[in-house]
């Protein structure tokens, strides 16, 4: 059961079907299927890796319990996240049976056709857990037992699986105010696996968010920087990213439901951050303060030469029913409409031109891919497009982002795949599809005479491995 | 003349040419390509079917003055209206000579090279009437004489039509001050053709449309209920909701310029009813109105069962010179850009996780199909993505719309195809093409590894037959 | 060196792979390719005609420091446009070296793998100037001397490039207040080359552009009617239109933020006026009264028959820095979202109906092709679309637009190509990249049974040369 079922897993799948494309798309994936996997951006524990005897649980609680695009998917046809197992916020029970909940997924395994969940199941199941069967009502529990088994070994540990998967670095997600335990305790271990923290200040930074006061006092213990005004804020988000440096990192990260940048005046800013202290910030100062550190990050970035990330265009907790019971992230997050040329401006106009600066631009609205963010990016020095994201990181969505964007914004200023997932065992799957989708493309300009197989040997390992490695700073 | 011609319908059109995606398309499509046909949305005259006698009268009678898709086109290069036989609103003559009509139309029968109204009418012509020669100026008048002797047939009157095309259900798209007569005669009659109304409530919920205070005199009358107010409103509405369902109606029909959604109190809706009936609502009355009717006729249909349309983001009669002249429906209603994601929210945040409800949205703007609509469909319980509508009910129109949509949503939250036609002739060939690119771009996916032949045979039956009948309630 | 290299220019480029669209678009293709160019909107400079001993300068001059396409995507990569030898504004120094600017492109030629700058100089370098190697770092010296040998010889100026090139007619596009000198030098000289002037107003109606107080003398200098009010701007507008159809002028050119369109009173298009010359226009201003000349345009059109082009959604200069050192046209104009549907709707309800006007529109918002352009064009009389633009005029933009275009507008309701650049030598491979896939695009409706070969053919001449020549009125 070690060997991929051919009937699960077609060895030429996401390939064109023209014999002619097929050939060179073959070609070009055999030669970057076996590169090591560069994951610059991502949402893995580092807890997983930071004990060596640390496991993934039950199948339920690797496959279906924490992951928001197979519940979302099971959700909108009337299945409750209770009834999955969802934790609630009030610790109010829901489901407990893990089989059940695996039969559950099982019978409705028919929803995740045709859709990138179900390409990423479907290879992880018969390549990591060598299942050789397809799912369905009538074998899940065997299945169940199955990978239980597996997972119960030594070989499924997290540490084992990050070696096999032949991971050649990992990039964490983690707050701004994180003493970064786990990532210290990796480095501290003897295990030599490279996983690396991102600083994220999101928490810290939207000041309406859920929680600020108390995030604003773990950045306090954290950095050890009473944050009491903006001016020390400042001073502690500064000290906080030589930490993340000294552990590792090379990123930070920045979501926001726009793209809007800003430039307050130093009291401005001030003033706001003492109404946030105050608990009397408004949604207006709200949006000001994060157009403006936006601006500011991208400043802290020149000096201190931590490549810039911004995620925009996610209303998170679009459904107020989910979020109250369940909390965050269960996939009620909704894109909208966002506009990158005027928004983008005062923080270009501010930093645009500079060259050792890199700021990685991510949308949800790809009709701004052609009309913005391939035009910005093939201007600015700073700006570089990161891969398809989320609801896009897909096989459609690739050829779509590919389509779109390369033609104007050129390869250089994209950044390879990210797999942003906090799916571990998915990641293989999910840098496999990108290195087929990206063999493909490539072979059809080959066939049409576009580029010559020289110039597609090179873009091939350029999207497989090395833009990643360059733009992130990894190398 | 009854064996369709190889040279003018191919029977592989639609397919990819590649011969190994082909062949796959080929074989699902012969499996879907016999079934009947289910109807859910449409604008078929239901008085074609209560009267046995009832005919279509001339071919240009039939395919060419009422249809809004084959008269702009020829409008968009300088042909009047007038020489096309249009009807005016004050009933000021225009071409009468249906000859000379049918002649002008064929001498610029090249227009439609490529769009899908050349498509449908190419395949009408051979399959429905058994035209054997692509319409040219030179064939023009014997064609029509051809069409003229087949209408005149009784193999050819509505009902015969109907059987013939192996139409399972059919739904008609009714006002809400109906008394639906004519469905009540074709329940009436011995003939078993399943004609179904949808209740539409857009002329009397509209407060500013022309004719509202008619319309609501009209719901008065045929609820039996004197609407004097809003708590009275809802009240006809609710017993002409009965009424439709007593004739067989099982959904609703909305229509508006935007999504956007609200919820009011009952004394605001009364007041703005109030000015509405003094003819003294404002432009803000009314698109409060509308937004507020909209998650109040979602409250209705979570007690009646009747599952519920919205059809968003047309701007009717852009052209007020041809409004004026000619009325409604003349080929100039223009699409415009249409927010979901926070436009929805109000009605969502009320009724978005009930399971016993389903609402399906229809976008003129594909720009939310990936952004918007599959996220949002592919979370909350209520909702479905209808097909691709109007200028996107076309070959490229379907492939985008598979492209951009399935990935996200699933096939599940979606419901099949709706031919929302009131060319009644269109409807096969309609079908066809759905069932076409259905096969086709499920064919794409078996030939790539994406989805095995079993799973492909039952996505094929799906988008066929199976998800319409059961999102509508027709089973 | 003169045949063309099959390793670097394969003859069946940009086609399909599959072997039955291949053929078709092949012997489609076959059927265009040597047709004479019609290129009725450009930027050639039209000195380098009206002096038969004009040159195009070192090949550095000709082909990177004037080309925006070029050195913005170098430059979006660190390498500054003062490297580039790119001109200043007030005239501080830059790179003299051409070689060793031309040996930086080439050393960096790798990042147009993939780009439409890629294929045009790829073309161009093979086809007009007999290289016979892609071009590298190592081979670069030898390729400038190799260019700038042809450069220099009879058969490389630009008249003789003119008639090798098969140009049938060329417009270029000037400002409103030309004299139009070089147009008529041609025009006395006897050389038969057919250029055309295009009327430009932008410099003038535009009220807060720098420099509009001296293009408005310059105006006043050119009509001979000295511009004091709106009156006589109108005037002079209206005596220089007729100075440009004097010399062959067919079209006018007008390019805008928005689509924003309006009808200003006489008094208040007069009071604007008189604002903008007393220097005390506002923003609001400025745009009403572009959105009212726009419309006041159109009326002239109908009176004088000038075709009228509109170019809309370009934010100009969004890089400051660059702009304030270098000046305009320097790769840092970045598109944005744009509403044609309400915007454009004052100037339909005023003109749509003509059938003597044409209004050809241009958009850097793709997300408006399906949406709003193709049912505007469908529908309106005056209204047809122009090819893809810009950022857009490359093989997958040309895709989009017939995906997202054609089935609603038809092919009638488009203009055929536009090359719309100032780099002459590359006008020959950007028609040959729109034949070839113009001639794909209609082969694959064939193997499709969508057209048959007889539609096909007409199609196809329609795109690569009919269309512009009527809809531009150059027959």
């Amino acid at each position: 059961m070690t060997q991929p079922s051919p009937n699960l897993l077609n060895p030429d799948r996401y390939f064109d079907t023209d014999p002619a494309q097929r050939r060179v798309a073959r070609e070009l994936y055999e030669a970057s299927a076996k590169l090591p996997i560069v994951s610059p951006h991502g949402h893995v524990l580092p807890e997983w890796f930071s004990d060596p005897g640390a496991s993934f649980g039950s199948p339920t609680e690797l496959l279906i319990i924490p992951d928001h695009y197979v519940f979302r998917m099971l959700y909108s046809q009337g299945i409750t996240l209770d009834r999955l197992g969802v934790p609630t916020r009030d610790g109010s029970p829901t489901e407990t049976d893990h089989r059940k909940i695996w039969q559950l997924f099982a019978d409705h395994f028919y929803l995740f056709r045709g859709t990138p969940t179900g390409m990423w199941l479907t290879q992880e199941l018969v390549e990591v857990f060598a299942v050789d069967e397809k799912l369905s009502s009538h074998n899940a529990q065997d299945i169940y037992t199955h990978i239980e088994a597996r997972l119960a070994e030594a070989a499924f540990k997290p540490r084992a699986l990050f070696d096999r998967f032949n991971i050649e670095v990992l990039c964490t997600t983690d707050p701004a105010n994180s003493r970064l335990e786990h990532h210290q305790a990796i480095r501290d271990s003897d295990w030599g696996g490279a996983i690396r923290p991102t600083f994220r200040p999101d928490g810290v930074v939207h000041l309406l968010v859920k929680g600020w006061q108390a995030n604003i006092i773990a950045l306090s213990e954290a950095s050890g920087i009473n944050v009491t005004s903006y001016a020390n804020f400042l001073h502690a988000l500064m000290q906080q990213r030589e930490h993340f440096k000294a552990l590792g990192a090379t990123a930070t990260d920045h979501a926001a439901e726009t793209a809007h940048t800003t430039i307050l005046s130093e009291s401005e800013a001030e003033a706001i951050f003492q109404r946030a202290l105050r608990q009397e910030a408004s949604e207006a100062d709200a949006r000001a303060f994060v157009g403006h550190m936006l601006t500011k990050s991208a400043e802290m970035s020149i000096e201190d030469g931590l490549v810039m990330q911004l995620h925009v265009g996610s209303i998170r907790n679009h459904n107020s029913l989910i979020f109250q019971r369940f909390g965050p992230d269960k996939g009620c997050d909704i894109p909208h409409r966002v506009d990158f040329t005027h928004s983008l401006r005062p923080l270009l106009e501010r930093v645009g031109n500079h060259t050792d600066l890199t700021l990685i631009l991510f949308t949800l609205d790809e009709s701004a891919y052609a009309r913005e963010l391939a035009p910005l990016a093939g201007h600015y020095p700073i700006l570089k497009l990161g891969p398809p994201w989320w609801f896009h990181d897909s096989l459609n969505g690739m050829a779509r982002y590919f389509d779109q964007v390369m033609e104007t914004t050129g390869l250089h200023n994209t950044v390879g795949f990210n797999d942003d997932t906090r799916a571990f065992p998915s990641i293989p799957a999910r840098h496999d599809v990108w290195r087929r989708a990206s063999a493909n493309w490539i072979a059809g300009m080959v066939v049409r005479g576009i580029v010559d197989l020289e110039d597609a040997y090179e873009m091939n390992l350029d999207l497989a491995y090395r833009l990643a490695k360059t733009a992130y700073r990894l190398d």
